[in-house]
């Protein structure tokens, strides 16, 4: 897009991520002049991306425009909304501004990867105005999952543009602060030019209940555990840990924090004052086992079933220090989000061989989600009565829903615009359109803790290696020196490959001679067991290398695909498998 | 277990499968004298299998026991009941006993795997009774999700063992067939001493709905949708798909059928007398695209959102010759099976860019189980008032669910034994006892179609492959002759690997030195960008045997290990990874 497009005021948006999946959240809103980003999420990758550890959102974008940028706005401390801010940050040199918890929470990170002396982190408060250039920013606080989160209503040139952040209408919130709906209201009535809303519970019906709603249940399991009680959850869910350090309390129990990243959102939140801990009834989970069972509740997280998590590991009793028996409860207070079934299906079962009390979303009303429902998005539709709207947080379908509930709340569907990552979405006081693809956006696969970017290339290596494993043929080549005290025996490794006996040389007019040939797999079959059809890919190697020319066994690559192309239809016509075939050739 | 522990009639009951899973459903029935099967199941693997195909139970057991074999009984037509039939004839010479339709489709399997000429297959009908040595088998008919289902009253030699198979109490069932609540209650009347009883839905409260209620739903997207309506359902799922034809000539649209399975099934079921279908409303997949939209019902399978069904096809407009399009409407009939959300929410993401409207379970009731929930496992054991009993059919949890239904309609727990897959349980006139475990028992992992055994040292290279790839070294290590005209140029692989030149030949005075190395990856990282790193790895393999002694040099097996040893180091700690490190020797 040229600046010419953007005259006039006029306002550009790009999603970097969090249109069209859950995660990586990264909003862009652009004029002539100025540039500011809403997010910079992260993204767990799910199990068809082997070996990929995290997924941030590719941002050649800010980093073609860095000189416009005014600054990172953060709606909350998720880490789909924060957790790829280190990341950002280690390539560009902005202020960030987001409240106290926020800040916070991601300064833990950025100090992890050394980017949090440089880091200019700004302090806001809901209801401050921060001025950006064409942009003014006012932060509006939101009831969520977390505490101290804002909706963001931006003041361009054209008019007002809100951005909700993750919401729900929690009428009874645990720490009392209530969604902002005056200001929103306020909003409305001056006008709004366009909405972009949070779609996560787009496809449920109805409100979501109060925070507060699972208290009752909570307080039952207490009052009809006899031994030891854990209660499991996201180390972000602060709200939710304060009613459960409550509840312990009040049915006298000693807390005990495993983990690492809750104990440090317990002190944190603690020491701003975000939660209510009397730090008498804080023990270490190391001395759980000294208090009679029925003394302790343990909070932990591995609510998703993650193989290293606590509770991953009690489950399989691994866990070093704490231990699940007959006649514990343990609480699963967490969504199962899905793809993450099977893991946490196989913890709860290796509970319940325990003699554990399982309670979990599908069997009690031990969770509420944090995001608001389609009647939640509704009333947020109807305080802001916007002219454009469009849905942001979700997957297509989720994106789909949210336009439907727009549309039934009188938004006329051409004014609603369906986005997705990298389209470039062009806003005039009169239209709001899809103006193109940005085509340096996407995705940024990260592998190991130094992030090192991987490649597709690298990803779909590995996607075939999973498969069908790998076959090497490594094939000796001999010059032909008439020299017969040259050729000598390999040194056979018996142990984990097959070695090869050299073929007599009959092929002395020619300079050079199949030698040696050896066939070593991994993760195709098992190669003590398939000590014949090794035999015969090393018999098939052999007759294609005979059947070269002279010239073309000088040419590396022409011998490495007329073995390939051999053994791929000889295993595929065998056994019908692909694996990948990686010839090695050696000139001696 | 001995012979005489088995005496006087006593049985032992052992679950080849279905017992700790979904799938793989195989139940032993011994006495001192026979022995008999219920189910021959298969299951197909969750993601974190990658490569493999099918899961088999092992039947080792019943391998060892060949000569006591009376028979394999079937209950149903489902492939976790029927799929590994073909597996289990073609190691023993049995005869089967199941209904017609299950029979029928049994047959397609036995024929592809060229074992139906040998099966000896004997139909029954309910109610009829078949005599097995020390077992009498009476066949009790039951509504599920496929017609001609049955469960299994065994009359054995110290009382009734009732195995129910698949159930649900289905009060209108679309082919107008109950299950036989007389025969159950006559049963419980006479004295049950166990009940072996389907578990899938015992953490579903209430009563499953009729296979019937879906038809309003079906009915009203039928008169809603104006262009091409395509329904997705299970090919087996013979009851859906009749209500699916019946509406679609009450709404005068064609029923195209996409797919094989589906194809033979509505083929098979429909000679049967199972499926009743005027042919004249049929037509060929192929044709659909000659008549109105609105004249079109397509029938298809690919509800799981498994890549190569045509509705996955059709959603990235790769089919042949269907195609979704604006205002076309797609029904998903079918359970949602957790592990596959992300593949289905794939598809229906990319079905509603095209335009089209969809439902599924979670947004319309457009499914019903054919499993009997809480109550309706409850009447079970109401009807047969069993003194025993034992959940199936389900994960650890399901199981667990399930016994805690029984107690609380009066089994004492002392009585209700939650076993798993493998166990040998004791039942006598007065007791039922876990006894001990069958080593022999487990999974057979399968891949590719001529079911090549998977070991499990293959399924884990798999899984180290997918998550770091590999790294192999390629050392070739000279005998030193004096003879410099020996050593030569390697003729490197430019294009996929990094060659090295050949050092100096600095180590004159021992016998080995290390020429050339190569170090070829995949999965691992991108060599084009990596040449660094690899560089430094094959100085590190360089230092590592020139550091070894002549004798070392000699020891394939200790080369190596001290390069392999050296490789994870670094590799581990530069990048945090751990590739699979498999280092060829070659000796020239």
């Amino acid at each position: 897009m040229t600046n010419s497009t953007l005259a006039n005021g006029n306002v550009s948006i790009i999603p970097l991520g969090g249109l069209g999946e859950f995660g990586l959240n990264m909003m862009v809103y652009e004029t002539e002049n100025d540039l500011i980003v809403i997010d910079t999420g992260f993204m767990l990758p799910n199990a068809d991306m082997p070996g990929v550890d995290l997924i941030f959102p590719d941002i050649h974008y800010l980093i073609e425009r860095k000189e416009k940028i005014r600054g990172i706005l953060l709606t909350h401390g998720h880490e789909d909304h924060i957790g790829a801010l280190a990341y950002v940050l280690r390539q560009l040199d902005v202020p960030v501004y987001g409240t106290q918890l926020t800040l916070a929470i991601a300064s833990g990170r950025l100090r992890e990867y050394g980017v949090l002396g440089k880091a200019q982190l700004n302090t806001i408060v809901p209801s401050d105005t921060v001025e950006l250039g064409d942009f003014s920013a006012e932060f509006i606080h939101v009831t969520h999952s977390i505490p101290d989160s804002v909706a963001i209503a931006l003041r361009t040139p054209i008019g007002v543009i809100v951005h909700t952040g993750d919401f729900k209408f929690d009428m009874t919130p645990v720490d009392g602060k209530l969604s902002d709906v005056q200001t929103l209201a306020r909003l409305g009535a001056e006008g709004v030019l366009m909405l972009i809303s949070d779609s996560t519970n787009a496809e449920r019906p109805g409100q979501t209940p109060s925070e507060r709603s699972i208290y009752d249940t909570i307080d039952h399991i207490f009052q009809r555990t006899e031994q030891k009680l854990f209660l499991c959850t996201f180390s972000s869910s602060l709200h939710r840990i304060q009613q459960f350090i409550d509840l312990a309390n009040r049915h006298r129990r000693l807390v005990a924090v495993s983990g690492r990243s809750l104990l440090n959102n317990v002190r944190t939140a603690s020491e701003l004052g975000y939660l209510h801990v009397n730090s008498d009834y804080l023990i270490d989970a190391r001395d759980a086992a000294m208090f009679k069972p029925h003394e302790v509740m343990v909070l932990s997280t591995g609510s998703q079933g993650e193989p290293r998590s606590a509770m991953a590991l009690m489950a399989l009793d691994n866990h070093p220090f704490l231990k699940v028996e007959q006649g514990d409860t343990v609480v699963i207070s967490a969504r199962i989000i899905p793809g993450n079934e099977k893991a946490i299906g196989n913890v709860v079962n290796h509970l319940l061989r325990r003699g554990a009390r399982i309670y979990h979303e599908r069997n009690a009303d031990v969770h509420v989600s944090g995001h608001g429902s389609s009647e939640d998005l509704k009333l947020m539709l109807n305080l802001l009565q916007p002219k454009f709207f469009m849905p942001m947080h979700g997957e297509y379908q989720n994106l789909v829903r949210h336009a439907e509930l727009a549309e039934s709340v009188g938004i006329p569907s051409q004014n609603i615009t369906v986005a997705e990552d990298g389209e470039l979405i062009h806003l005039t006081p009169e239209t709001c359109e899809v103006f193109g693809r940005e085509g340096r956006s996407g995705r940024v696969l990260v592998d190991g803790k130094p992030e090192i970017e991987l490649e597709d290339i690298v990803l779909r290596d590995r996607i075939q290696l999973s498969e069908d494993g790998i076959v090497i043929p490594v094939i000796v080549l001999h010059s032909d020196t008439g020299d017969g005290s040259q050729q000598k025996d390999i040194g056979a490794d018996e142990t984990s490959a097959t070695a090869d006996t050299p073929t007599a040389d009959t092929d002395a007019k020619t300079g050079l001679n199949a030698g040696e040939i050896e066939i070593i797999s991994r993760g195709f079959v098992y190669m003590d067991k398939s000590e014949e059809l090794i035999e015969e890919a090393k018999e098939i190697t052999r007759r294609v290398i005979e059947n070269l020319s002279d010239e073309q066994k000088h040419e590396t690559e022409v011998v490495q695909d007329e073995v390939r192309g051999a053994l791929r239809r000889f295993f595929s016509k065998q056994m019908q498998r692909t694996p990948i075939i990686f010839p090695v050739v050696m000139r001696v």
